[in-house]
C-alpha cells in the first residue's frame, strides 16, 4: 500500500485525542481495511463489568473511518455520518481487537 | 417519580466506569426520560477537532439506557442491545446535552 | 410551498410503479414534510396475518424520500442511501398513515 | 437439515401473502441461512426504473425472518423487530438473489 496514504490513515488515529486517550492502537492499515486493538481496563466498564458500549462503538467507528480514508483519494478526507451497531455478545477478555473494512467506496459516501 | 426507581437509575450511572470516566453526569430523571450533561475538552475530540463520534454515541447509548431502566420494573435491569445514529451536524460547543426518552417498552425490548 | 416544487414531489410518487402498485396515495405535501396513506388488505399481510415489515419500510422510505425530494432544489434529485427501521408494535388497522419529515438537510445528504 | 423445521421455514414463506404477492421465491433452507429469488418486473420499480428500495428491504427482511426461524425452537416463532439497511448500488439485473443468515441466536432476540 502506498506510504503517503498510509500516512494520512495514521495521522487520522495520532489526531484523534479520544481514541488516543482511550488507548486505542492502530495495528495493520491496508488498502479499504484497518484493525485496531485496545487493552481494556476498568476505566472502560459499564455498570456490569463489561466493556461500555460507547468504547465499542468507538472503536467500531474510528477502525471503520481509517478504512475509509484509506479508500478516497489523497487530497480527500472523511466523517462519520451514521452507524448502525449490533452487540452481540458481552465484551469480555483482556483484549479487544476491531476490523474496520469498506463495503462501497462512492463519490461522495463510503460504507 | 418513585424514588426507589430514581436511586436505580442513578446506579446505572454511578457504577458505570467509562461514564463517570468521560465526565458525564446525570442531570434530570423523570419516568421514561433522562437527561445527561458533558462539558467537552481536549481529550473529547477526534481529528478535526469536533466532539467523537464515540463520545455522542456513548452518550446516547448511557441516556437511553437510563430511560429504558426507569421504564422497567424495579427487579429487571437493561442492557444494550444494538442502536443507530445518526450525526446531523458537527459536535461543537462548551456544554453537551443529551436527552434520552422511551418509545416503546415491551416485556423483553424497550426502545 | 412552491407549486413546481411539489408537482417535482408528486412526480416522484406517481413515477413509482412499485409505490403505486401497492396502493400508497400521497396525501400531503409541505416544506420538508409529507404524509401518505395505504389501505390495507389481505395482500399486504404476513404470516401472521399483520401488515408485512416490507410495506411499513416501503412506506417509510418513500414517505421519507418524498420529505427530502422537497427539501432539495428543483434541479436535484434523491435516492435512498440507507434506513434503519424500529418496528414498535404489530401494524393492524384499516389505515395506515404515514410521516415523512426532514431533520437536517445538507449538501450531499437529507435526513 | 431436519425436515419438521424445514417446513416451518417454508409455512413463514408461503404465509406471507405479501411475499408472494411480490413474486418472491425460497430457492435455499440450511440452518440459520435461506436463500430467495426475485425476478423484477416492471411493477418492482421506483421512480428511476430501479428496483425499489421496498422490494429490496422486504427481501432482506423475509430472508432474515426465514433463517432466524431456522434457528429457534420447533414451538417458537419470530418477528422483525429492527432492521437497518444500506443501499450500496443500483438494484438492477434480472434476477435479484438474497441470502439471509443468522450472526447471533440468543434466547429473545436472533441477528
Amino acid at each position: 500500500m502506498d506510504e503517503l496514504k498510509q500516512s494520512r490513515v495514521r495521522l487520522i488515529f495520532d489526531n484523534a485525542n479520544f481514541v488516543r486517550d482511550l488507548g486505542m492502537q492502530l495495528t495493520r492499515i491496508e488498502d479499504e481495511y484497518c484493525e485496531t486493538v485496545l487493552i481494556p481496563s476498568a476505566r472502560h466498564r459499564q455498570q456490569h463489568g463489561l466493556i461500555h458500549a460507547g468504547v465499542l462503538a468507538t472503536m467500531a467507528d474510528h477502525s471503520s473511518g481509517c478504512s475509509a480514508r484509506s479508500a478516497v483519494g489523497l487530497d480527500q478526507d472523511v466523517v462519520s455520518v451514521e452507524f448502525k451497531i449490533n452487540f452481540l455478545r458481552p465484551a469480555i477478555g483482556d483484549r479487544l481487537r476491531c476490523r474496520g473494512s469498506v463495503r462501497r467506496s462512492g463519490r461522495m459516501l463510503v460504507v
